[in-house]
């Protein structure tokens, strides 16, 4: 266990002794952190007593805050290096991991625990279980990475709480001003209309676009288990674009007033808005964070301010297509799930997933097993046992062929 | 203590023995139930224990939920009746108390408990203390009041909340949607846009809105007290009219997704909003209300549905000018102070007024201590001593002009 400012780090590392020597040494990486649990009575079991159950169509799974994010995940990986401990004596291949604590709030302590440790921790590749598979029958190597802006901007007018009565009509009422600025994030075309937003975003190569078309992902494959029909992004583009290799802003919580029970006639102080952007090519989060902030400010009417928490900060990556790593995998999960590993891009965000290629100079290996039905990051999360299973035998086959 | 369907209604009786006769016989109407108290933490002393303290100018006061609104205020008229007994043996008029538990969720249950029991509670004149003084020298007969529509928001999109990342570009987010909603509230004048909103609403006669003129209301002296400069309401309107003679509408919480500390990448399931209305001269609050949940509905794309919750519904009302009940309560009030009472209206609501004239056929003497710097509804609510005393003093001066 390795602190840091934070949470610590769980690393382990194999030795002479206990791998083979040969092929690429590789860095696994995970996250024990989880999403927050809220609201928690929306959870049919409680979060942390994982319980194992049966789906009606017969899938077995596991129930459980992490299940799937990341826990299930990575411990798909932990069980194909225990079951080569066991079956041949060694590992296949001279391995390191590293297991944060921080990745759902932005890994913040874990870039200068890398750069720190730099030389520890560059190895020839590294390897991530944070992604998902295409469906149920399909395996997937994600091949790029949305970045990932978050903020959250707190606007202030009064000093106090005020009576709607005898202040309204007069005061001004930050929720207002918080929710026109809001809705001016987005054009009726679902552009995003922060100054600059799109510079370094590239339409797809033909060939690629081509890929995508040919998965036809239908809105009612892929938002009608969540009980949607339309998508909402950007008119124009398809949905598996809108999802894995468009930018996006979502405001993902806001608060201000009373909220609780019945009425309250009160004009807030105060209200406050947690708004994420995913970026994708070459997309500069921090000129895009002071554009944001620029085209918040530029909004306030008098006697209204806005201050700024900057959560998260990361580019986007793309994994390089020539390297050799990508093919041996696909064919590794081909072959044990018997159908051909899609290779694309991911809507997610893996903060640290940037400073491995531009710190330690490697690029990342991403396979998971996640299914679209998972409720990552909301009530109710699972990992489909078949997932665990499936899983620990293509890490088992991705290490050999990697070794091979 | 009478029950009702809620907060039971506490009234109390003179009779023939206890009241002198002649004189309107008198309803006295104040609430005990007060606002909720959060922000707990930003309270200097616990809400619930009431403690007298100095301020930095002199001024006495005494802190706490309810030190004003309306304990401290309806205690003013309780407090003349005793000394009138004390002094003269009995009350000098035939006076009837009803103190309701439900005034600050909108009186439901009262209406009900009116209606039933019209013929005990019809009497000439009603009389409460639940509104202002114009300054801290200044009295103040309350002559209209305006009336409220409190309607609760809550747009759904999918079944449940989602990660960002993966339906981030595609889903539906219900926080955006309800901040389109709200922003479009209001043009950029300030003119509420819900259809028919107007209808009802005149401006002001020439002679009432000098005499609002020539009461100099600036922005500096009404906004300055809670660290605001601009009147953020109607373009083309008297800061007064603002707060006083003219319609509102402001949104009083707003809660959607993750709002805890830190960081969440989520799309949430549900955005909820309190927006309420305060409405003046005819507007017709059903209808208000009718119009305001097709605006909404109007707005919803795709994948949207909007609930809504009734907290509030009634009209806006006006005190009769030739009520000569009126001009006693300036006269009595003018003695007391030894400064000429103000008539205006008032921006807050009072549901139960209205059926006071609907239902039992009574005007309504709003005659009042409040000061603008009571806190009312905010934190560390206060009540100064010399509104309590005085105000004793003054309903004692108002019982004998009406008798006489």
């Amino acid at each position: 266990m390795r602190p840091t400012a934070g949470h610590p780090v769980v690393t382990a590392k194999s030795n002479g002794s206990t791998a083979a020597s040969g092929g690429p040494r590789v860095l696994f990486y995970g996250h024990y952190d989880v999403q927050p649990v809220d609201p928690l009575n929306l959870w049919n079991t409680p979060p942390f007593e994982p319980k194992i159950d049966t789906l009606p169509d017969g899938r077995k799974i596991i129930h459980g805050r992490g299940a799937c994010d990341d826990k299930g995940q990575f411990m798909t990986f932990v069980e194909a290096c225990r079951a080569f401990k066991a079956v041949t004596g060694k590992l296949p291949l001279d391995i390191t991991m590293m297991i944060e604590g921080e990745e759902e709030c932005g890994s913040k302590n874990l870039f200068d625990f890398v750069r720190t440790n730099a030389n520890e921790f560059k190895r020839d590749l590294a390897l991530v279980c944070d992604t998902g598979m295409w469906d149920t029958k399909t395996p997937l190597v994600t091949t790029s990475l949305r970045g990932l802006l978050y903020e959250e901007v707190k606007i202030t007018c009064a000093d106090r709480d005020l009576h709607s009565g005898l202040f309204g009509g007069a005061a001004a009422n930050p929720i207002h001003i918080l929710s026109r600025i809001i809705a001016s994030l987005h054009d009726a075309n679902g552009r995003i209309q922060v100054p600059g937003f799109y510079d370094g975003v590239k339409d797809l190569p033909a060939d690629i676009e081509a890929d995508l078309k040919s998965l036809n992902l239908t809105a009612d494959q892929f938002l009608g288990q969540v009980n949607l029909k339309v998508p909402s992004g950007e008119k124009g583009r398809m949905l598996i674009e809108q999802v894995s290799t468009r930018p996006t802003c979502d405001a993902n919580g806001i608060i201000g007033g009373y909220t609780g029970e019945g009425s309250k006639t009160v004009i807030a102080a105060h209200a406050s808005a947690k708004i994420s952007f995913r970026l994708v090519g070459t997309q500069d989060p921090e000129k895009i964070r002071e554009s944001f902030r620029a085209f918040v400010r530029a909004q306030l009417p008098a006697d209204a301010t806005a201050d700024f928490i900057d959560h998260a900060c990361s580019p986007a990556l793309a994994v390089s297509y020539d390297n050799p790593a990508l093919a041996k995998a696909r064919a590794a999960l081909t072959e044990e799930w018997g159908k051909k590993a899609v290779a694309i891009g991911s809507g997610g965000s893996i903060p640290i997933v940037g400073d491995f290629k531009n710190i330690l100079g490697m690029d990342t290996l991403l396979v998971g097993f996640a299914l679209d039905d998972d409720r990552v990051h909301s009530p109710n999360e699972k990992y489909d046992l078949t997932s665990f299973h499936k899983g620990t035998r293509s890490w088992a086959r991705i290490l050999a062929a990697l070794a091979g």
